[in-house]
């Protein structure tokens, strides 16, 4: 059975279908969904993600996958699976002074187990503060040096006094699997959109709850329409995740035609899109074209290999085509890593808008073709099939221009994103003028 | 017979011959015989752009041509063709409230015959105002619709009252023929220049009496001159002028070379040349050059496929190298359409500023060529050949310079208006430098 | 025996050699160098570019070459060799009111010998004065045209009164031969860089005693160095001087790969970096990028083919890869060919800076290299090989940054100049980068 090939007017329709909802609800859905994660101790391995991926599965269709420690991936091994259950550092007088309980982040992410006690001069090599933010607590990992350690504000650090702590990190770092799931939404063809998140960080809301919650959304949203591309959501460990499915799917990264990774796109920033390593992917172009289409502030960031997980999309041997989409930048923010990314940090409006951004770039490259004037020479006259204004004389608008420009550049060269890259007019509008053109039958698919 | 090829000096002598004229004489020149084509009233067919076309062949050799109603040009009809010998709306005292004697802008361009008694309510329908510009009539057609109408000051139209009016079109619109000119000038080469202007607009000065009267100068002092392109200045109607023209000419537009479509170039405003829709083409390259070295206020603009005929020569089937030189731009001036582009708009020293800027433009395309540098280890001693300052140790100047230019990028691969734009110096005087090196055995000519 | 490669530490090490001094007695050791060779009068040939050669060849190994008179040198012949002993004009009461003895400014360069009584007014059109700086002496020659003459302040010609003048120039102006030097340095490849200087300029120490400075102790410095490239130090009178070389070793240029005209490096002014006329050439992109990434303000200019040698070098026949280094630029600052350019106008800072410079930019060319990621699967493990930091959640510093550039973009497209570009990363940083990884088993040179 072939899918059947929706109208113009339908397959522009990711973000009019985003725009059918009430905003307000769009937004404190997605938010709503981020409470719930936040929190999951989250880690690369272990009960938390996989508790995540459960929440992500009951939204939409998910496949999880389970790799045992141990297994080579590329130059990396998958390493032990981290739990714990609970962690503290108690004060002479029995009282719990940093507290996992409390906050997640108390713990030195994938800390050994320990049981000791010890003195405040020995413990302090194992406490992490940030000075410059005295009321924060980091947010810190030691994944493949096996350490152990507690985050915790400066503040609270100041008021430890010398003497001797008990100290518990009552956690187990053993051989088990390294988890990740996958939403493969198949498309019309084989070629592939992949949408990558990272799910491994505990309370923290921005980096990534945020992506977490718009891709489910898009997922949900794409899974309800049709689709030209096939689309595959990775909610993956960050670094050993993309790095571990790379791996697995080396044969088949080339039917990937188009990628983003989605990470800090809740809070009240603009919008930061990290163009892939070719730098002039269609992925990318379509990002900066819808980006400079609506009215946030945006900026174009230019292909680095620090960030999220392109660093892997985009290595050398890959080269894919994969950008960042943010709204505040990694490493820019202050609430960055510590105890104030949190569901404050994070705004239903945001989520909201991030979400609709990405339907839109969605639909550029879902619509985005290239089309051949039937009628090359000199302009077709576009009054008698309705499609020009019939008295003569005073200035045209965007709609007939739209047409013009589509007429005049349909030379089995230029895509549509080209032409709307050339002529300054919206892509959905571009679009608009090829599907009545080529419904008047003047234009036809290439 | 071969051409004799000027000497350089005569050469690049198109500007310098414009300058030997008084610029005020040469300027009131162009304005008087815009003022005795004003008050024709002009449309795409019959008597006013015949008129036209005679006026025209009195000052330059014009062959016209006629094509029938119903000729099939492309995806176009060769209209019927339209004549009007008066049109009024009479108020119940009898009083011509409108009336074409007045102002040709006053009837519907294409209107259909009509003799009517209506009320003013149904009268309203066919009336067209511009309620912005109050004391302006509008130009209004309705060249492939049928259809009837008057145009008039919104004033004029606030000062209606109720009641009836008798309405009189005395036009016809029957089988006829459409009517263009051309006029030929064979060069050295069959490689051809068109220049090309619409010549269907009634009592509008800037658009497009002042293009029509450049060019004709234009012909005229090429004509006086030799010639290493020909050229072929085509007076048409808007459009369908264009269509038919490329039409019947299908096979022999290879042999253009480069195109102009010149239109308001008589305001007070500074020049637009339009690029091509190649973006890049040499016409292209020496307007902007042209432009840059000159000293009034100019914008370059990027091809779109509205304005002009430019629209047809550029349609993706041609896409020939055709610019459109403008001052103001089509649609951007208030009194653009309107009875306010009336010939106070239009003033000599503007009309004799565009004819001047055009002539340049000329003289790069008809001199730029590519040479080769006899000597190209080092620099040839051009003391000896008196080309250089006798005395070292002081600066050299521009024309010196311009002879460094030249050797140093004669290497077969870059043309003198190359060498003009990298360098920075004028196009005349990259021109006379070559021309002293050629002289100078130094230089041969590829 | 094949020459033993550094390791990287000592490979972008010619800067480092330059540091490793104290920079005050660099300064003040090119200084005084400079103020040694000051007082000669050199020409384009004689005696005075032999002195000169001689004590560069104190310093450095320099091979001293004659070429004799009338030797054809592609469009030039090498011309008659000029010395002078003295030059005088005495007024009436033998007093010397202009003397070479005090200035050998004062003399027009190659005037031919006179002995002869004049009246003033006969005398002045031999007289060369700067009318606008009446203070100073100007900067004359008469190479090609056989003259004599006298160059003065405009003060001192306003002091001269009316009456009988003896003239003396005692000069020679015979066959004889033209004179230049070359030190060569062999390096691990037979690819050459070549350095020129003109050295025919008199008592001038912005122009051009400060470029034979330099250039002896980059010399100096690159012959204790192992060296990639061979480098070709060119002491040559200007223009004829680099035409009479290049016509010596016509057949021998396609070994040079890059080079430097270096001159005016020792005035307190912005460094000025000329390109050569390919404009993207290594040595280009080589000098902007050292430019951009040290502390004194300076300009990029694009080729033009007026200058020093580099008009010949870059002569179309040859284009080679070679731009010019300049502090001030010639004919722009107000002392240039004047009394003015004298020691107190260069400075041992400047000096000093310039050759730290220079070293900078052939550190680039020695270590500009093509490598291959031998992991180009998703990023490899640097926290195992020591190359990343152990706790991971903060910030990464530029030192990781650099790594993870040189990994993604070593694809065996991209030098490492490349990667210092794209990154903003200096090129010692990058370079240091691509030595870790190799080291690491993670890169090999290509």
């Amino acid at each position: 059975m072939t899918a059947p090939i929706r109208t113009l007017n339908e397959r522009v329709g990711l973000r009019k279908a985003v725009d059918q909802r009430d905003p307000a609800e769009l937004g404190k859905e997605l938010h709503a969904f981020a409470a719930q994660l936040y929190p999951i101790c989250r880690s690369i391995s272990g009960e938390g993600i996989r508790q995540t991926l459960e929440l992500i599965g009951e939204r939409i269709p998910l496949r999880k996958f389970s790799v045992p420690t141990g297994t080579q991936v590329f130059d990396w091994t998958v390493p032990k699976e981290w739990n714990i259950r609970d962690a503290y550092v108690k004060d002479s007088s029995g009282r719990r002074v940093i507290d996992f309980q409390k906050s997640n982040l108390h713990v030195l992410n994938y800390s050994t187990p320990i049981r000791a006690s010890l003195a405040l001069s020995d413990l302090k090599s194992h406490l992490f503060t940030i000075p410059e933010q005295p009321d924060r607590i980091p947010y810190r990992t030691s994944y493949y040096k096996e350490d152990w350690g507690f985050c915790l504000s400066h503040n609270q650090f100041l008021d430890m006094h010398e003497g001797w702590y008990e100290v518990c990190i009552d956690a187990s770092l053993d051989n088990g699997v390294l988890t990740y799931g996958e939403c493969y939404l198949q498309g019309q063809t084989s070629d592939e959109v992949i949408i990558s998140c990272h799910a491994c960080h505990p309370s923290l809301a921005n980096d990534n709850l945020s992506g977490l919650t718009v891709a489910t959304s898009l997922a949900k949203l794409l899974s309800e329409c049709d689709r030209r591309y096939s689309y595959r959501f990775l909610f993956i460990p960050g670094t050993i995740g993309a790095i571990t499915w790379l791996a697995r799917n080396q044969d088949a990264v080339g039917r990937i035609r188009h990628g983003l990774v989605l990470t800090c796109v809740g809070d009240a920033g603009g919008f930061h899109y990290k163009k892939s390593r070719r730098g002039n992917a269609e992925i990318d172009r379509a990002a900066e074209h819808v980006l400079k289409h609506q009215a946030e502030p945006f900026s174009i960031l230019e292909f680095s290999p620090d960030g999220y997980d392109e660093r892997q999309y985009c290595s050398p041997g890959f080269n894919l085509s994969v950008g960042c989409l943010m709204r505040s930048v990694w490493g820019r923010f202050p609430e960055y890593h510590t105890s104030a990314d949190n569901l404050d940090f994070i705004h239903p409006a945001q989520l909201a808008g991030s979400l609709r951004l990405c339907a839109a770039i969605f639909d550029v490259l879902e619509n985005n073709r290239k089309y051949r004037n039937l009628n090359p020479f000199c302009e077709p006259q576009l009054g008698r099939r309705n499609l020009y204004r019939a008295t003569g004389g005073d200035a045209i608008g965007e709609e007939i221009s739209a047409r013009l420009w589509v007429l005049s550049l349909s030379d089995g060269e230029h895509s549509l994103l080209d032409i709307a890259e050339r002529s300054g007019i919206s892509f959905p509008r571009i679009c608009e003028a090829a599907e009545q053109l080529r419904e008047g039958g003047l234009l036809a698919s290439i």
